[in-house]
Formats: C-alpha cells, sequence, structure tokens
C-alpha cells in the first residue's frame, strides 16, 4: 500500500468536523482504501463483484442438502438477475460478473485423488484472474458451488491444523448426519492428501474446486493491481488459506466483508488477522455478506470526501 | 405491527431463491419493516433522518471536553452541508432535518434543579414530534448537544439502577479526570432529584434535555402513526430509558442502528431488548449510526422485493 496516501488520508480524517476516532472503523476504512488505490481521496465508481461457480466430485458421498444441479441452476439465477447477488450487487452500485467453470465437469473426488490437475487448478485461477482489470476502485468475490463448505472445510484443516470437526458446520442446511457424513469426507481427504507436498499449490488443487481456485486468481491479481478487495465467508476465506499460511500478508489488500454464520469462518478470520465488517448471520455466498459491506465502505469514503474541515466550517479547531 | 404483513412477509421470505433463513438478520429487517408498514413488500422511498440539538446547564461543572459553543457551530455545520450526519443521510437516501431547540438557553443545572419545567419539557416532545409525519416509510433519530452523554448516564442509572460509574464513559473524548466529574455530577443529580415522582415524564424533564426529550417525542409520534424508527446511539437510547421501564414493548417499532463506542450504550441495548445491526466503534452522534445501518435495512429490502421466487425461477423448489 502507498504510504503517503495513507499518511495524507490520515491527516484528512484529522482535520474533519468530528472529534478525533469517532467515526471508528469508517475511518480506518477510508485509510485503507486510500493506501491501495494510492489517493488521498479514494472512490469506487468502478466496482465490480465477481461470482464463480463450480461443482465438486465428493458430493456423490451426501455432504450436501442439495443435488450438484443446484450449482447451475443458480447460475441461470444470476444470469436472469433474481438471486440475491443480483439484489444486493445492485444495491451496492456493483458490476455483477458471474464465472460458471466447467459446470458439467466436477472436480476429481477428493477422497480418492486430486480435485483437479495441474493444468485444471491453473485454468481457475486465470479464470479468476481474468475478471480483474485494471482501473477497479474495488472487487469482491463470492462463490457457488453445492458442497463447497466441505472443501473450505479441509482446506482449513489442511492449512491450519485442527480435527475437522472443528472446521465442518450445516452449510446450506444439513442436519447431524449430514455433519457427520462431511467430517467423514474431511477425514478421508486429508488422509488421502496427507504426503502431497506442502506448497499452496498442491493443498488448493488437491483439496479445493474451481470456484476455489478462481476466488484466489481473483485476489491475486488484484494485488498485482492494488485494487482492494472485500471477501465474503468461508469458502471466499478459505480460498485464501493455503496461500495465507505461507505468506501471510498476502490479505493485506482485503477487507473481511462479514461474519458468516458458519462456525468455522470466526475461527478463519482470526487465523487470516481479519476484523469482519458485519455480523448478521448470514451463510448464503454469492458473494453476498461482501456486497452488503460495500455499502458500509461507500459510506466511509462519503464521510472521507465530503465533510467540511475545521477550517472549512469555522467550527472551533482541534474539536 | 400488522401481524398479516408479517406472516405474507414471512412467507415471501421462505419462497425467494435461497437456503431458508440463509439471509439472517436481512429477513428479520424485512418482516419487521413490513409488520410496521403494514405491506408484504415494504419500501424506502420517504425516508427521514431527524437530528435534534440542545444545551446543558450542568456542563458549567467541565463535564465535556468542548464548550457549549460547539453545539451551535455544529448546527451551523449542519445546515451547510458539512458534518458526517450530511453525508452519511446522503449515502443513505435520507431527508435530512435538523432541529435547533433554545440553543442560547440552556436547561437549569441539573444538580440543583430540574433541567426542564413541564412547559419546556412537552415542548420539546412536542417539537419532536412535529418532525414525523404521515407517510414516512422510516425516521432515524439523532443528537447533538455538548454534555449530553452526561444527561444520558444519569437518565440510565436512575431508569435501570447501576452506579453513576457503570453508565459514564469518556463521549466526544475526556480524560480520567473528566470520567471523575461526569460521574460526580451524575451522583449529584441523582441524589437532587432522589425523591421525584417515579414517572418516565418526571425523570426525562428533571434530568434529560431539550433535544434529548424531542428524541423521545419523535419516537413516539412515530410509533402512533406506525412508522419504524432506527436509533442511534447512546443518547438517542438513553431518551426512551425512562419510558421503556415503564411501558417495555415502547422499542418494539425500534431497530438500534448501531452499538456505540460509548461504553454505556451495550449495556443500555441489553436493558432495551434491543440487538444492534452494527458495531462498528463509532461514537460520534449526529444520527451517524443509524443513518449508516440505513444502508443494511435498504439491501434488507432490496433482496426482499427484487428476488426471484422458486417458482419465477424454475430452480429446484426447496432449496
Amino acid at each position: 500500500a502507498d504510504a503517503e496516501a495513507i499518511a495524507a488520508a490520515r491527516a484528512r480524517q484529522d482535520s474533519l468536523t468530528k472529534p478525533a476516532g469517532s467515526l471508528g472503523r469508517l475511518e480506518d476504512i477510508a485509510v485503507f482504501m486510500a493506501g491501495w488505490q494510492g489517493t488521498a481521496q479514494p472512490v469506487i465508481e468502478q466496482g465490480r463483484a465477481a461470482i464463480f461457480a463450480g461443482n465438486h466430485g465428493f458430493v456423490v458421498h451426501g455432504v450436501s442438502a442439495f443435488p450438484a444441479s443446484v450449482t447451475a441452476a443458480m447460475v441461470g439465477n444470476f444470469t436472469a438477475g433474481g438471486a440475491a447477488i443480483n439484489a444486493l450487487a445492485g444495491a451496492a452500485g456493483l458490476d455483477l460478473r458471474v464465472v460458471a467453470l466447467d459446470l458439467d465437469r466436477p472436480t476429481a473426488d477428493f477422497t480418492v485423488a486430486a480435485a483437479m490437475d495441474e493444468t485444471e487448478c491453473l485454468a481457475a485461477l486465470s479464470a479468476g484472474a481474468a475478471v480483474v482489470e485494471p482501473g477497479l476502485h474495488l472487487l469482491i468475490v463470492g462463490d457457488m458451488g453445492i458442497g463447497n463448505s466441505t472443501a473450505a472445510a479441509a482446506l482449513c484443516a489442511r492449512s491450519y491444523g485442527g480435527t475437522p470437526a472443528q472446521w465442518v458446520g450445516p452449510g446450506t442446511g444439513v442436519d447431524a448426519g449430514g455433519i457427520a457424513r462431511k467430517v467423514a469426507v474431511v477425514e478421508q481427504a486429508l488422509a488421502c492428501h496427507a504426503n502431497a507436498p506442502d506448497t499452496p499449490f498442491e493443498t488448493l488443487r488437491r483439496l479445493g474446486g474451481r470456484e476455489i481456485a478462481a476466488i484466489a486468481g481473483a485476489v491475486l491479481e488484484a494485488r498485482r493491481l492494488r485494487i482492494p478487495v472485500v471477501l465474503d465467508g468461508f469458502i471466499s476465506c478459505a480460498a485464501l488459506a493455503p496461500l495465507a499460511v505461507a505468506v501471510p500478508a498476502i490479505t493485506d489488500h482485503c477487507l473481511a466483508g462479514h461474519c458468516s454464520a458458519e462456525p468455522g469462518h470466526i475461527r478463519l478470520l482470526e487465523h487470516l488477522g481479519l476484523d469482519p465488517l458485519l455480523s448478521l448471520g448470514m451463510r448464503l455466498g454469492e458473494g453476498s455478506g461482501a456486497a452488503l459491506a460495500v455499502s458500509v465502505i461507500r459510506a466511509a469514503l462519503a464521510t472521507h470526501n465530503g465533510m467540511a474541515t475545521f477550517a472549512e466550517a469555522g467550527v472551533a479547531d482541534g474539536l
């Protein structure tokens, strides 16, 4: 991030007509945005929501309340404009891009094989990066993929340790039997890949999925282009877990939009060192929590750019 | 609230293309708005931010980091459009009304007398009610008044018990000495009015202030007109404390916009039975936290009204 822009934005915050620090995290958000945009007065004119969809081979083990066909059906709903992310991206003033990744070709069942071969994983990373363009002021990422909270749990358990049960939750709403099946699948996957090379790429391709790798690719490309990112819930954060273990600063350009109701998310956010902006019991995915958080970021910039300074207002300085 | 509209809104939520409950509090907010607006598909076309300003006689005891003249200076800043609430009300699409209540005539020093006589308190309540009109879809309330976190602490201590120190905080930023003076002032005020009749009106007029009574008047008028309200921080919630002790359901038409950094606020919210939408370390007043929360409410209604149902989208029912 740009140290000069950060200092200028912080100085501007301290000159605005309010007691110092009284806007709390809104002040920090404005300074964060300044640092990554490289300007004292950051804006969101070009904001994008990138939602990636993929299917997972391990769903044959009964880990989701819904059939894999729902992934494609929901992509159709995104395209038709009827899903939550359509409404939320619209309310947040974001351009919505939906990328469906080989939905008719699920990943391999990761309890017995790597989810993706090298070429497939690289293709998914590239598909994510391709959605990120220079000039974007903000990127939010989201996911759609029946079964992907199981993949996210596997990525977290391999990256950060802990038992599979500590990372598995109800997802879209499985019952106790479903949770037990999810735990068993994660245990089998970890055992199958126990001797794999301990690198971020190997963890991602063996235990991730196409939409998860695409999210990682998008976040990395945003970092290269110094575009600030808002992460969504458990899945989008888990996409970064393998890399964050190796390079903790990789999430420095990211805000956590919200804390999901999925129980593994709060634990994951602690590992990533991210303090979520919102905590509203959401657990939908699709980038929904991240899109909602954009309203908070817009409000932070509205105060940062729109308020009068003490000098302009003629209010007793040092309020 | 309208039970039929609530049932219809809940049924609509359950028909939308998402797992049941996956939008968390957004779903509850949409149903809440439906109940008070009396329609299955509530909207915010006419939303108003009402900010009340008043001055306090007890500030002679050195309870604020700023002189009382800042109240009028900030009202000037509101009028000129340079304050945080201008930016935040604009971002939230709210009509902003600022009501300055006799700023050149502070309340009486409540350590030795009632802050207001009956006529003054009724006038302030009426001034608050006058800002609320039939047809508003949402009202947010906020305050400006140097010293008013001390009045709020006195109202809370008299209403809910506890020691003054449990309700006093740094406000806009006093140091330890300032906090000690605030505690002493609240103790003196409680002692002075210990034998006063134990009614909401007497507590409000003796320990409140004009802007605080106006907030209470606005919230009551909104209730009469069935207009949902978003409360701001410690001051606006404290305005309701005397009445809420007597009539706990009085806040049923209210959402708590946020939890302030002022330490008494979280305790007060628990007494009021309100779960704040946001917790971002804000402590400015002016309705700033409530205005920010309106973005969340707008997003809740955008999903509620804008999403496709399972039937419309042709997605497998019962997702």
